[in-house]
């Protein structure tokens, strides 16, 4: 059973960023994220892109915000239960609760924070008959391990970028990589797009467009797949086939926790501590929704903060520690580490 | 008369950032700040001294993060009034208010944004007689203009940085500089005792430790002040008296516009958009209360951002915009300039 102050769900900025304040107020946090690596949407969906609205950053590409985030929490030495998603939560009668992955990993904590941003990330999966049946056998929506392709034929669908990075990345790891989108245009980055062209030059991508596969066969694991080009089918012999048509955002399980849901958001009374309607349970950046709320990073750095306040004042009802400015009074790592400013001396000159 | 949409009194971070998010939503802004520069207390105090809570910044020295934050809003071309104080405020039956300076200048504007920080900082007094009739008659508790004591007789009192910095500094203006301190210990960057100790050694600089100034004299101008050193008085020729006994922060005129006030701060709807008790005026940063209020730079930042949705969404009533991720939108400066993510392509494969 893991054991910590506050149980984090979601590794976005909001979430990393909420260790730091705890840390402020020796609180150890630990973080459940269903992606493979902390970052959230930032990492997952636009690492390369510049964020104008940091304030203090003029710009600042997205996974330069994350690592620097995960620079400034490090010395409160977080722990991560990454690739599993919150299911399920039970509050014992100490007020304390219990949280269970998906993959059955236990977390007991003295408060929890849903920092889940828009939502954990399912992918859009196109409406062909069967396809259910081929998840796991065939059919994949995520390249989470490249070597599950290696010497295999593989079939990508989509035109946006994931379909593109991924079609050239594997062409050095399958035997044989086809892309197929419905039309001939596709729309990415451009030098994604002249890479593609080249390697299709190259007789290492085939593609095909405009066409939709249609079909899936085979007895226990995915065969071929039939697609329709031009009005005419035709069969075309795959191990894998791996649908890239985006992500979309979905509450997921926390949406059955008994929460006050508002348009896909959870409702946090914005006016003290941003603590839903169960004692113990806060919501914090995206995932919130209030009068005025605004979907904005530097939103949720705030909110985490006044949370963590919160937190603090719950489980300390006779202190009276509050967050300050750090330059006054410096910063003591868990792991013994000092951050402070340069000390000032009293000295006599003689 | 200077016309904007929002008058922002303060130009400390929270002030300046807010220059950012209104120029998001095309709304121009102007800053009144009694200092000669922007940056407030970061820039006056402390612009050497690293801040560890800046989210996304492990550390940022002060001076930089103000740099920074003036890089972010420079598109949106801010006019500020300087070395003025926010005085008198005049409610217009249109709901805009004029807004006059203690040296006259009068601002027109749609919505008013106190982000006054902890107030204008007023310098603390030692207690000696007569001293406000020789105020700008030989003593000045600022170095405004160095060039103000060229080749003249200058005593400086303190034992901190101030009196230190200053005492290096007018060695080469003044032609002679005396530097009385109560204690013989002095508390500062250890460069700069350092300093002091040669400048000293040198002869530039006069010490005279432990000893207090206790009396001014001259007709017109000060011509001389009496100390006490060692339990016994003695006499010294001086031009200029400057005690350095740093600064307190004290809210000024603004206490008197009929805001509500708390402690020394205003009161604001924090469960909306940071309005005070007069419609039209808002407060945010360190200059605000409510529950669970944290004076903090990020809260600021926050704050400063639901309150420029707010007035816009007053000034706008049929327009629907929200501010967004500026990953996906870019920005339009109001100078012709525009920052975005790099464009993705549509293009076919051949």
């Amino acid at each position: 059973m893991i054991e910590t102050d506050i149980l984090i769900i979601g590794a976005g900025p909001t979430g990393l960023f909420t260790v730091f304040e705890a840390g402020l107020l020796k609180l150890k946090c630990h973080i459940i994220d269903g992606l493979p690596q902390p970052g959230g949407q930032l990492t997952e969906l636009y690492p390369k892109k510049p964020i104008f609205d940091i304030p203090g950053y003029p710009s600042v590409l997205a996974g330069d915000l994350v690592d620097n985030l995960m620079e400034q929490i490090k010395q409160f030495q977080p722990g991560f239960t990454l690739n599993e998603v919150a299911d399920t939560i039970r509050k014992l009668d100490d007020g304390t609760f219990i949280v269970t992955t998906n993959k059955g990993t236990e977390h007991h904590t003295k408060a929890v924070a849903i920092a889940g941003g828009l939502g954990s990330f399912e992918p859009r999966k196109p409406i062909i008959e069967d396809i259910e049946f081929y998840e796991d056998k065939g059919v994949e929506y995520f390249v989470k391990d490249p070597e599950l392709f290696r010497d295999k034929k593989i079939v990508i669908a989509g035109g946006g970028d994931s379909a593109l990075d991924w079609s050239i990345f594997l062409a050095d790891v399958a035997s044989e990589v086809t892309l197929i989108h419905r039309r001939n245009e596709f729309r990415g980055a451009l030098d994604s797009v002249e890479k593609v062209q080249e390697l299709k030059h190259a007789g290492k991508i085939h593609l095909i467009t405009p066409a939709e596969v249609v079909g899936l066969n085979g007895a226990e694991h995915l065969e071929s797949i039939d697609i329709e080009e031009n009005g005419a089918h035709r069969n075309i012999k795959t191990d894998y086939f791996i649908p890239l048509f985006g992500l979309t955002p979905k509450l997921g399980p926390i949406a059955h926790w008994g929460l006050e849901i508002e348009k896909n958001a959870i409702k946090v009374n914005n006016a003290l501590d941003y603590q839903t309607n169960i004692e113990g349970i806060y919501a914090i950046g995206d995932v919130n929704t209030y009068p005025g709320k605004l979907k904005l990073i530097l939103c949720g750095f705030h909110e985490a903060t006044l949370m963590c306040q919160s937190v603090y004042n719950k489980l300390n009802p006779g202190k009276k520690y509050v967050l300050k400015y750090t330059t006054v009074s410096g910063i003591d790592g868990f792991d013994g580490t000092r951050k402070e400013a340069e000390k000032q001396v009293v000295k006599a000159i003689e």
